[in-house]
């Protein structure tokens, strides 16, 4: 298995790429090879800086790099061959079986839109992510960002999408899929999540267990997956990341909750693509990077993009 | 001024209701009256049962009472006079000043649009909460919950609304109104958000100061007012109460955090409408009904109503 990461995203990059790496090298099997995308001047530049050995890794050049502040459709107009695209250039040809980057999460997108490509079937690709919980079973929560206005049949394939990665990638039974809401009641929420929830009532593609109020979001083991657009997403976890800000601001006890540093998360995979893509956060450190390449192996591992495809078109 | 309480309303009635009232008498001014609506029954039961004098107090009588599991707009039709409604009927013929539900939040806002009635010109009213911030300048949600799908217009007005409350209630000047988004830049956020930020940009009516992300939410001072529809300000808030869920759970130092402990919570005006109204949390304790009541005695003392009215048509 080869999986490529892009040492040209992120805030930290190439440090924080280029360790991450490293130590996630350690731990993958021996087959698994980690592929370095980026500028070859600027890797061995840090590399004999820090003194740090990565004669093991093979280096795919490119001498572009999109910024963090760059207008993702612009650059990859300028830039196609940006470490960001060339990666999924890579994957796309199947020279690498999976890519991760932390860089600009726009020029991902339109990356996963324009050369990795929705598998067919996938109405609009999701983007997941993980929301801890105090038992220890975390839920996946889909969309947290690609389709801020997405409608009632895009809503119901997420379930279907999250309920992929529940099972395939976190070994959950009969994935319990439920809508976020503000009520539990059927006729609660929007005009779109109330057409969502009749969809998704009494489906047969996965197991929906209806609406699930935020309120015990972080306390109670309700659901493995939750459905949202990706406004409502993208807002619950940037609260979620203002709480652990606020937590380490007053330095009241930040250990017990570092299930909520965003540092450390392993990436968010781009669901319903045609080939597995992991976007790192932008802040990612050397942990975060090595947590978002065995994500990205993970779902490799699991065939994911394969197991979609089938079961989208059943 | 008199200030009508509901105390049938509420997961702790008559208990909480009528103890919050003692509370909420002792700081208020001398010409401000607390007005029991409720079962005269079941008020007197509970000061003998538990040796309570409540003589000071007006009781107007019911016989009736909305439950909180109870259908709202069923509730009206069969019962009008309820104490929920009869408490708003008293406030429309200027009996009351202000009126304070911890009751069926449904049955409220039920009320609200038929018996208290929208302020002409108005488009929809809406329901504000607090933001506790740890700068201690906490600002205001609004809408959290009474407008799942508010269009852009809607929202331009809640962005008044909730700059009249914050200026002429919490002495703000010059509140700074933002819409909260999932980025900042003014092309970031759903089809509704994006309109919204064009009406509000350059407006000569508040000072809107651009889009917010919810990631500094608790951290950061930067709004006084935050504007968005009731589905993601009722989800914002009920995250917000999850953290506090957990907090209490792990045992961390929950005094650091009381700021977010809803029991307390003064109840949430309701704006827009034609005299003040506030609903209370179901849950509120005693300490939240006696807030509530605060609350509801800083709106008349603001002329809130009155100033909606003069602002909204000029």
């Amino acid at each position: 298995m080869r999986i490529g990461i892009d040492i040209m995203g992120g805030d930290y990059s190439p440090g924080a790429a280029i360790e991450g790496s490293l130590l996630a090298q350690k731990n993958l099997p021996e087959d698994t090879e980690v592929v370095f995308i980026g500028n070859k001047q600027v890797i061995n530049d840090y590399c004999n800086e820090t003194g740090i050995d990565i004669s093991s890794f093979e280096i795919i050049h490119t001498a572009h790099a999109v910024g963090m502040g760059d207008h993702p459709l612009k650059a990859y107009k300028k830039h196609p061959d940006a470490s960001i695209f060339l990666g999924q250039k890579l994957l796309k040809n199947k020279n690498l079986d999976g890519f991760c980057s932390a860089g600009n999460t726009g020029a991902m997108l339109v990356g996963a839109m324009h050369i990795t490509t929705p598998i067919p079937g996938v109405i609009r690709p999701g983007i997941s992510s993980t929301v801890p919980n105090l038992s220890g079973n975390d839920s996946i929560i889909i969309d947290v960002g690609l389709n801020p206005d997405a409608r009632p049949d895009v809503l119901y394939q997420y379930g279907m999408l999250g309920s992929i990665l529940s099972s395939y990638v976190f070994h959950i039974e009969q994935p319990r899929v439920s809508l976020l809401n503000i009520g539990v009641e059927r006729e609660k929420g929007n005009l779109v999540v109330r057409s969502t929830y009749q969809l998704m009532d009494q489906n047969d593609d996965y197991n929906f267990i209806g609406n699930i109020e935020p309120n015990s979001l972080f306390t109670a083991d309700n659901a493995d997956v939750l459905v949202c657009d990706g406004f409502v997403g993208n807002i619950v976890l940037k609260e979620a990341e203002s709480f652990y800000k606020l937590i380490s601001m007053k330095n009241v006890c930040p250990d017990s909750f570092e299930m909520f540093n965003f540092e450390n998360f392993g990436g968010t995979p781009v669901l319903g693509v045609r080939a597995p893509l992991v976007i790192g956060h932008g802040i990612s450190n050397a942990k975060a990077v090595k947590n978002m390449i065995n994500t990205t192996s993970q779902m490799v591992e699991a065939e994911l993009s394969e197991i979609i495809t089938e079961k989208i078109n059943m």
